[in-house]
């Protein structure tokens, strides 16, 4: 861990330039607005180390699976993450001197991530052939309001010297992917086509036919007024752009504004990409920098309005948060059905595949108290839409009769994942995909959901969880063998608990949504058990499995354990691990992890923690005692549960101390790994912490509780939450809560579980 | 399963050329004499299909791993079999036409392996340009007398023309391995050069520089006599030869006899290479074919006057038994401490490596009874070699103080197999290797192995299991988590009862030698205690061990249980499997084989088969009918296992079926995988199920048992083993048992557990 970039509430500051920090902060002030991003690489040439990393949602390259030993149902192809063709490229030359910051001196240099109005801004001067000192202003967004453009104004003033400035604007699309596993490049270019001020590049991918159009226009001005000067096209195979030349006096500033329309075939006609892209560009062009950043802001702060949360006292927590609050909000807006949360957004290709169970155990709560009811749905439906896909999944595996697997990781509902070991058995996944369901009924209160889209994909995963159970005469229980938990620090278990307890939850769950269904609305119930050729004997099954599951337990000890034969393993805590041996997946051999009881991330607290309302405080208090010194939090999924939990029974420092281990885990980038993306879908965990940790929000029966403490480093903190469309403030101090009404109803909320009610724009205030 | 070869005591004989089946044949009909062996291609150019392979034993490639997710401890090379230069090649033009069996007209095709004398022999006629019909008629072998010496002789007789015939006898360096995980070739090239009559060809393997010449010399005849030719010298960068050219009349025979000597710095210095692959070339041509060929099958009969199995009334059994026999000795000959048993020998490079845990559990039964004692001697030394390595393996792991683990998969010593379920948890292999000196001492009585290499291997090894097994105080026992047993449909378990077993018998091993050393030889036995730094104390631990072990085991069934929680399974019988869905690796995915009761191999069987003396007949018979209809056999290794216990608890008919199994294998190619090469380790398996099985041959406390039984479907059979140094030869029929004595001593044995001697010479038959 290292503190590198500057405190401060709303920016992340790097003052200095280090090329050893180079990707990592490439990584760290990424921009994105649900639609694209990138990784925040230099739009000047750079030669040094670096990670060039441009992305479209939706948009993904099959790549045919390499592995050392195959497994009969390893997935053919892996969806792997596409690094798109390059639009933020503006090649500098002063004097005939190309400007590279590897190459050249670098004084006073700054790049600012402003997370309050969405840019990425860096300052620098440079000199170039030993005395030519230029100060260079790059400023750019991919914009919230206008979301298919991004937006760069680059400005040079020389400031020793009068020469002649050169830009090249351009856009390359000969681009890679790092981790391709056939050392191929992943696109065809289609056309690349070049005229005077403007450009224009389509690209296709191999095998999966995407097709992205990026059009380019740019404007030169001299002291912010139209600039003369000459200029050449350049049309390469892969690579268009135009060649800018002009002279600029000592003093003044020359700068080039890029406006970029970028459109793909998820949205439009094949033929209608290039045309739109030159509208796209041709609109920014038209209404100018000014007014796009404008709109653009102003779209950021109504995200903040909504989803901000307000530390007094410890700067480094208010960054942290919001920096994580910044990067979801950039990374998924909820606009479209096909996109979901990728686990580096668009901040690195590492792991591929665009969806993980991650979304529905992490990021809904987030986008569920945060956003509008319909940007959780939208990833609802997204599984909706690949039930068939999970059905075939579940078939390829054994399973029959409509069973559905849903993917450990996937872009289209295909299983990309090939390790056997997580993709056959970290079935898990299922489970948190159902939960979602009742999450976000029970946060909204939109039970026709179920009508609609939820029944299909509660049935389907309740047939898997039906087969995937078999009854053990020898236990006279029924068992679920052969699973990975969210502890991936253990394969191939039996009776994994959580597991068993999210299964035996959703064939609950199923069987309940049924039954609402059937007396609620009885043509569409009728409706649905034709479709789905259900038979009303198959809940035979299922309740027989709810009455009769395994779930492991100790009686000595009175906890749950996390699968059969945990305590026959050497019970080792974590503080006695030689700290010079962890992480210990970077020390250990696998087999002695598994052998281990060290526990990667939350499992048997997982559910715990899901299911909360099951267990006393005393049963939470035992489970937590035991585990947690057993967990080496290896997993970025892993400390906000149990802060949550740490919270919940009474231990504030110890949730205060997994909290610092999410919150800054990218910004002081803790395990060294920033440089490959940042860990997007973890973040939602670190607003998890305060919410429901710190805040002790909780959703029981369509109601709303709250039982906020405060860690003795914090002054105060704020978080605004929507609950069945009711939109509150909540602020915390060490002496009392006040709750701010933004709603048009009246609210009701438990707080320390004692009713209270907030009329409509009014507050209370509640000593605690 | 196809007959498609002809049953043939002594011989395999293709009959008829089926391109469909080359690349079977190719494997089938290899040849080796332990130092080197190839695959049966054609010495004439063959566009078709086929897989080219030469090897020299003890040259490897350590092809950088490559797998699909990295796990901390695999290894980083896999130790490739190497597919080496190529010095069979003869290319032939018929009146310029290229002879090439893909495309001209094939009639009278005989491809014989003949085993008793160990050549491989091919007759064709094939007809060039419409109407030119040429007889051929190709003989090899690799000389088992002159064993760096590989000959051919090739005749070609135009039958109805007369005309111009080529040859171009050639070596070729330009060689891949169909498995290189990076697409790259292994061999450099060091010298290629020809001249007239000669060529010798140098190559060099990247990364492990091991080095080979290979050195050709040939004579060309007409009618058995020096013909007179013209010829001219080929030297290209890879590829050395000669072109020669003559005229030959209708009828006439005109031959070519290629001589080639093979060096490897295995053997001499590397400036030595050329010049001895010169000389045994040399000498090669100097003798001649006939007298090499005639020393060469005098090495086979000796062979074969001490392995051989003679079975009377079933002609398919007896070549099949033949076949197997014949392959284990062309692969290991016992010369070189530094070889082993590969599993596919000289006959492909499926599975790399040349060393897994099949010759201890498998091939070294068959050497012991087989061969002097020196070569099952040579067998142990080589992992005595390997030792320091294999505690290098385990330190990796975790463990410490000399513990030792050996590879799953060497080709030096160092772990080259990259599964983590393989490579780290089917520690098994250990007790395997452990038990091989037991196996070793009790059939050739020589305890001072022990001294002087024995304990220093059986030391580490109990060091690693007092260390991998660890104290349940859940079970008040010993347990061994996380392993894979000998039934690879299982990973990852906990208490698999075979490895518990093994381990559990090697420590108790471990200390009784420790205590005959110590006894016998106390001098030595200090300064053993000195060199492997061990500690008395050591032993405490080891017999707590002992005394402690947990084994799984069903009351209700009185069985032992394969692992923890075997009873949780769904109990399904391999009989009850849609006949259309096996083998099951080829049709189920991995989680739904690993969570099935479906056993690839004997696993539990396996255990009591090797430590047979400690059950009670009852208690096997109810464990083989527990195990035997869960068992799919989906391995080479498994049948003979079942085989041998079947004859044991006197169920003949199960015997012979689970025989009929290993015995034809590859001959029958049942698994449609003889194309890759052949199962060189279970064909002791299938020698096993004969002696130890219908022979009912034991060896407890260095005595030795027969027990005879017979399938109804032979007539008579007979085996020959050495024991303790006498040679002797059994015979059983229906009724009578006949122990023919080759030995110089008066033997000892137990006949139906009726002590019998026999004098010198002499034989003695005892009626059944």
């Amino acid at each position: 861990m290292k503190q590198y970039l500057k405190y401060d509430e709303w920016s992340v500051i790097e003052d200095g330039f280090d090329p050893n920090n180079h990707e990592a902060s490439e990584s760290i002030f990424s921009i994105g607005n649900g639609k694209m991003g990138q990784r925040a690489n230099f739009e000047e040439k750079y030669s040094g180390k670096s990670l060039q990393g441009n992305y479209i949602a939706g948009v993904y390259y099959p790549d045919k699976t390499r592995v050392g030993w195959w497994k009969n149902g390893y997935p053919e192809y892996f969806a792997k993450v596409l690094n798109s063709p390059n639009w933020i490229g503006i090649n500098v030359t002063i004097e005939g001197f190309e400007l590279d910051l590897a190459q050249c001196a670098v004084e006073n240099f700054t790049r600012t991530l402003n997370m309050k109005e969405g840019f990425l801004l860096r300052e620098f001067d440079a000199v170039l052939d030993g005395n030519k000192k230029v100060h260079v202003k790059a400023k750019r967004f991919v914009s919230l309001a206008d979301t298919e453009n991004g937006v760069i104004s680059y400005e040079v003033t020389p400031v020793n010297f009068s020469g002649h400035i050169n830009f090249t604007p351009y856009i390359d699309g000969d681009i890679k992917n790092e981790d391709s596993n056939y050392d191929e490049k992943f696109w065809n270019i289609l056309n690349a086509e070049a005229s005077e001020g403007a450009a224009y590049l389509e690209s296709q991918t191999k095998k999966s036919d995407f097709r992205c159009g990026f059009a380019m226009r740019y404007k030169v001005l001299l002291n912010g007024k139209d600039a003369k000067y000459k200029s050449e096209v350049i049309q390469l195979n892969k690579w268009v752009g135009n060649h800018v030349e002009l002279e600029v006096k000592q003093g003044e500033t020359v700068s080039l504004e890029k406006y970029v329309g970028v459109t793909s075939s998820l949205n439009y006609k094949n033929e209608d990409l290039k045309n739109k892209a030159g509208e796209l560009a041709d609109y920014a062009i038209n209404k100018g920098f000014n007014q796009l950043f404008s709109d653009h802001k102003e779209k950021w702060a109504e995200k903040w309005v909504h989803s901000d949360i307000r530390i007094k006292g410890d700067v480094a927590a208010q960054q942290g948060i919001r920096f994580n609050i910044f990067h979801l909000n950039q990374t998924y807006t909820g606009e479209d059905e096909r996109l979901n949360v990728g686990p580096k957004g668009f901040t690195g290709e590492k792991y591929g595949g665009t969806t993980y169970w991650d979304t529905e155990a992490y990021c809904i709560p987030f986008f569920l108290m945060t956003s509008p009811a319909d940007v959780t749905r939208q990833l609802l439906v997204y599984r909706y839409k690949h039930l068939q896909k999970a059905i075939e999944n579940a078939a390829k595996l054994g399973f029959t009769d409509g069973a559905a697997l849903y993917p450990m990781v996937t872009a289209n509902g295909e299983e990309c994942h090939n390790e056997w070991e997580i993709t056959f058995e970290e079935i898990h996944r299922n489970g948190a995909i159902a939960y979602a369901i009742h999450n976000y009924i029970r946060h909204t209160g939109d039970k026709k959901y179920l009508e609609e889209y939820g029944l299909d994909v509660l049935v389907g995963i309740s047939r898997f969880w039906s087969q995937r159970a078999t009854f053990s005469p020898a236990k006279n229980k029924y068992v679920i063998l052969g699973v990975t938990g969210p502890n991936e620090y253990e394969n191939n278990i039996n009776n994994n608990w959580y597991t068993n307890k999210m299964a035996a939850w959703c064939l609950k769950y199923t069987m309940e949504s049924l039954n609402w269904v059937k007396e609620n609305n009885p043509t569409r119930y009728n409706e649905l058990l034709k479709k789905l050729n259900f038979k009303a004997e198959e809940t035979e099954r299922w309740t027989d499995i709810v009455n009769n599951m395994h779930f492991p337990y100790n009686e000595e000890l009175q906890v749950f354990m996390q699968q059969d034969g945990f305590m026959d393993k050497e019970q080792v805590m974590a503080d006695d691990l030689d700290p010079a041996q962890r992480p210990i997946n970077q020390y250990w051999s696998w087999d002695r992890i598994l052998r281990s009881n060290f526990i990667k991330q939350a499992d048997t607290l997982q559910g715990i923690y899901v299911l909360e309302e099951e267990f006393s405080k005393e049963e939470i208090e035992r489970n937590f005692n035991f585990y947690e010194p057993r967990t080496v939090h290896e997993s970025s999924l892993s400390p906000c549960v149990h802060s949550i939990l740490a919270t919940k029974i009474g231990r504030i420092d110890k949730a205060y101390e997994m909290y610092l281990r999410t919150s800054r885990l990218d910004l002081d980038d803790y395990n060294a790994e920033a440089h490959e993306g940042l860990h997007i879908t973890s973040m939602a965990g670190t607003w998890m912490s305060i919410v429901e940790g710190f805040g002790g929000k909780r959703a029981y029966d369509e109601k709303l509780y709250l039982n906020p403490d405060i860690p003795e480093q914090w002054e105060e903190y704020a978080f605004r939450i929507t609950f069945k469309g009711n939109d509150l403030e909540v602020r915390v101090s060490a002496s009392e809560v006040e709750i701010i009404s933004h709603a048009q109803n009246t609210i009701e909320l438990y707080l320390y579980n004692n009713l209270i009610t907030v009329e409509p724009q009014q507050s209370k205030t509640i000593s605690r």
